[in-house]
């Protein structure tokens, strides 16, 4: 497959351009009779609007996500959940720079050498904009999950210099800064750095934390679909993500076995572990405990620094990004990384049914 | 899928237990009229065999390996090549304790929560020997890679607290030193930080780094199946790894765009980047420039010190792990790093053969 | 998957339901640089749409095609393409009969079945609508195919008794009667047949054949992705499909070995056949003759005679359709049938670029 | 994928040529704690062993399966089963004329267009050996159905010109005559046939039946993935399977609607049919009734008249081939054509399992 579809059970496949007519998904393989309305989806897309603070683009996006089809009476069909928010703030306007100019940390210039064309206006399929199909999806996946009683949880922990320590997480503050970070006052050191960061004419990266609570153990497929082998490649293929690790993460090349095992212990009759080291996997199967992920993200590529670059005919040039950019992307992909978190989990969970023949019995044999 | 299987026009199904008759991998979709013999897949089990040095198990593993289809008078065949290595040194022992208790760090539990049963003997399906039938594969997709031009390097950066830093890297010691590692006294200082690792009944973890050189621009799919992504996927999906990084990485989030930024300039008609902060890649696609990653390896679970953990039926107990193991992976990993980006590289290369109607026309328009 | 999605390079996920907002499809994997505009698809809509002889309802279907994403400039960009129709012609009606009763031939009963409820307007994800994403798709399937010098053609070879021999087909006439046979004559008797059903309240079924021509030799994977197979599976998987045959067919059960093998022999340097019994695939491979498939289609299964059914609740009940139905559904799949079988010969002519070294070294080595 | 593996949730992957070392398949999926031994998929490939009658090919295969992995003290452990039977009775001798030439009804010279060369001894992938992967996941899949109260059955309604029409059927008989028809004194009059055809260096073709019982309603997954597309395409995938059918198939193209329609009826609280034209699919979903398919076998390839070819080099030639060879192959075929209605059937069932939110909520809430 081309790259456009995700999941094997739970299949989630996204299209659409910045400055096409729309952007959206279909979603095949979701369970019939979950309830789902507009505003469950819509939620999920506000998190990740423009505008919502200074360190955001000033672009009004409405992004009014319409249900197409899958649902019926409040309830998911079983059949292919279409999803679909039209682009109507795209005002024309001059993109003859982007045409003929590759722009450093973009990819305009890989786009070219695939495909030999690109739809160059506001980035096309390469914008920040291609999440909308990602996280209107992981609305539904959430929705899935939070039936089961799965959370997912995603925050700020890090904006370049300015990082959050474990032992200072409030998780009630995570909606009350602009920044999504798990405490307010590490919030208000961020913004002092992303405004000083504008003043430069430069922007900064940072870290996303993903955590994800009430997982029964045993979830994720041997060998090459793993829980946190999905993951990584769910959250690594977000535009901006240069780095993944599952709990304690690279952290783990200089501790010593006896420290990095979790050990096990029995507590009313549950199978517990003392520590979680492991960020909630072992052999690539989710443990029972919370599942810790972590994501690097870039620095927005689009400063208005001059640049030195080539333009399409391969002459050196240079280059100046104008127009109003965010300075982070950091806030507005939290919802990302949890949105393909969910995506992953939900699918892991679906390919789990048939683990057991115990499960089918339970399935199709009437009478147990 | 159950997970087992891996790519999308170059497919790898592996198979097997450590203690059961034999391990294998099944590749379908290996182009026809490849030159292939068993030695080329030989040299690479080599690198993995265990009994190379101190820091490897000293159980003898002949690992020869068969090729049981998909090959003919020396060359490859378009159908499935399937190759198997007989398990041949597993000698009887007593597994009891394996079978009874939960090893930390392992995946005895979680295999468990999963299927409700497992083949405990010597780690069944979640063995290192599982990567016999990865490396396997992975010398035939280097073979199609160093026939296109495409070299991938794969070494220990790190072992401990021992990091070789980039400055002073020498890729002719790799083969030099027992553990890997591009540089001779970094190597001697890691055997010792290993040896006392040994001393006090500990493992050790690292940092496993591996480049490819002589990527084409443009492959990779966009959005799910990024370059990246699916690196990552592959890397993570090997049993001991907690953390990805391409390029600069979990660095880059606290660089400013106008450093982490590869300006574009041209030469002869080429264009180049003057830096390679982003680790060959752009927007998911290679830009021409080496493909950089880095893999954080956990310490061998299996140490010999008492640890705390629990019995199948849920007590609480303790467990002392005998038997010669590993006192770090690292080293017969980085091979399995390798295998793992070369499956990558190839399957994308022949993902991207139609990404553009001149390709089809190349090949299916006589005349042209 | 669960089921919404065809294909491996050449994808096509189809969502919809035929009184929900929309129905559409998005195709992944189609090559960049591909001339498409809105006529090529509407082309292909237009000649499925009701209305156009009395045969097919008499509801408007305007069904007019949007392009949402993956053109851009006239051409193709080699990013998904998504593609809409707007279901405006979805007057209000009442639909308590078929919300409380199971239609007989109609998949109302199975719905509920796998999924507990079903969106029952107009059949819902089961009407005949679903096929106009397939033939959405199929326009793109086919400009490739032409762009390659390949060519389609499906006709209608029986309606009801009424069979066109072979010896009599002419495929000029095929689009200058309204049920799309190669002969006009024929298409007469075939009129008056199914004048006769109209008064009998009743309907019928027929047969339709779907050529190939220009086909290279050597597509088609070998095992599970044979061409001919995967033709059965695309063909069989429109709604009322009950048999496929690909050349001779059911025939090839009583004759024998002598008649049915095609002897080989050489033409100015060129393979070719004496005869076609195979129907243009060897070993399910392409043979470079004409491939030639039939599907069987059944009779329009709802008629306006009273039939007995059980209710919802499992009652034992009658049940008469009204409205205006088509008493035949064959004409209106033609065009059904020759996109499903567009869409896998693009899918097959992809996965056969990396078949053999000599086509990636055309593809990326440079000097060649 | 390259077409060696088939499924999505129940993967099965086969591999090996006619004279290679060995021949064999790898079954991902198979859910865990499902008892297994040797002896059961043994049974299975004894059926398809040649030398059990005048009319198969005195050629000795032993035949005898080896199990790799997957399976520990006698049960599936979830993980891949590895299945293998070495070609051992594959005596070297002269294949410079299928080397050189072209054989009639093969797949020489298509594999030879497709990949530029072939394993040309015995018919290497081409051969009929290759379905000893298929039917050794067929017994697989077939344990599993039994488990789940679900019985596949196929049998010989054809050969040549001899049919047993479905009102003399006695499923005792079939495995009462070496060609497995439902009626012994039919049986005796396709072995006339058949020696007549013997007699006339010919061979001969036939119909073979396979019906399904017990299967759930709900099975199935709308649009590409019905149950009867993925029939389709599993039997069409088989060598020498040329059509197949449905239900009442063909038929169904000069019956009438009233007539082709199964009423609905109630008894006891079930939902049964009065008649079953559609073959027990409603929508592609099954409906609870008997699964009825047939497959048209052509006639054996292989006859010893003289046919004209031509050589490698394209000229025109003429060949006569020697050696036993069966004169017919529907016998054989039989446990083939189960073989693969049952893995489609087992791998849909799994794919049904996450239909409903109520099944997941059945499997993940632990108080329910």
């Amino acid at each position: 497959m081309a790259g456009s579809t995700y999941g094997t059970s739970f299949t989630v496949t996204t299209w659409g351009e910045s400055h096409g007519p729309a952007i959206g998904v279909v979603i095949d393989g979701c369970p019939a009779g979950l309830p789902l309305v507009k505003d469950d989806i819509q939620k999920f897309l506000n998190r990740r609007k423009p505008g919502q603070s200074k360190f955001t683009t000033a672009r009004k996006e409405s992004d009014q996500v319409e249900i197409l089809s899958g649902v019926f009476e409040g309830h998911t069909t079983g059949t292919p959940i279409s999803l679909m928010v039209r682009n109507i703030d795209q005002r024309s306007r001059d993109y003859s720079q982007i045409k003929n100019c590759y722009r450093p940390g973009h990819a305009d210039f890989t786009f070219d050498a695939k495909y030999g064309l690109r739809d160059y206006r506001g980035g096309g399929r390469t914008s920040g904009r291609e999440t909308i199909g990602r996280v209107s999806a992981g609305a539904v996946a959430s929705k899935i999950l939070g039936h089961l009683g799965i959370r997912i949880t995603a925050y700020t922990k890090s904006i370049g210099t300015v990082t959050v320590p474990e032992s200072e997480y409030d998780y009630n503050c995570i909606n009350n800064n602009p920044l999504y970070m798990p405490n307010n006052e590490y919030a208000k050191a961020a913004s002092l750095y992303l405004e000083d960061c504008m003043i430069n004419q430069d922007s900064s990266g940072g870290i996303i934390e993903c955590v994800i609570d009430g997982m029964p153990a045993g979830i994720g497929e041997p060998v090459f679909k793993k829980l946190d082998a999905l993951l990584s490649q769910a959250v690594m293929s977000i535009g901006a993500v240069k780095g993944v690790e599952i709990g304690d993460g690279f952290l783990v090349s200089h501790t010593k076995g006896s420290k990095n095992n979790d050990a096990f212990y029995s507590e009313n009759g549950q199978i517990l572990k003392r520590t979680n080291h492991s960020g909630g996997t072992l052999g690539g199967l989710s443990d029972g405990n919370r599942i810790i992920l972590r994501a690097a993200i870039k620095p927005t590529p689009s400063i208005s620094q001059e640049q030195e670059t080539v333009d399409i005919q391969g002459n050196t040039t240079h280059i100046t990004i104008t127009g109003r950019h965010d300075p982070v992307i950091v806030p507005r992909a939290v919802v990302v990384v949890e949105s393909m978190a969910a995506i992953t989990v939900a699918d892991l969970l679906m390919d789990n049914m048939s683990a057991k023949i115990e499960y089918l019995e339970k399935i199709y044999l009437k009478n147990l």
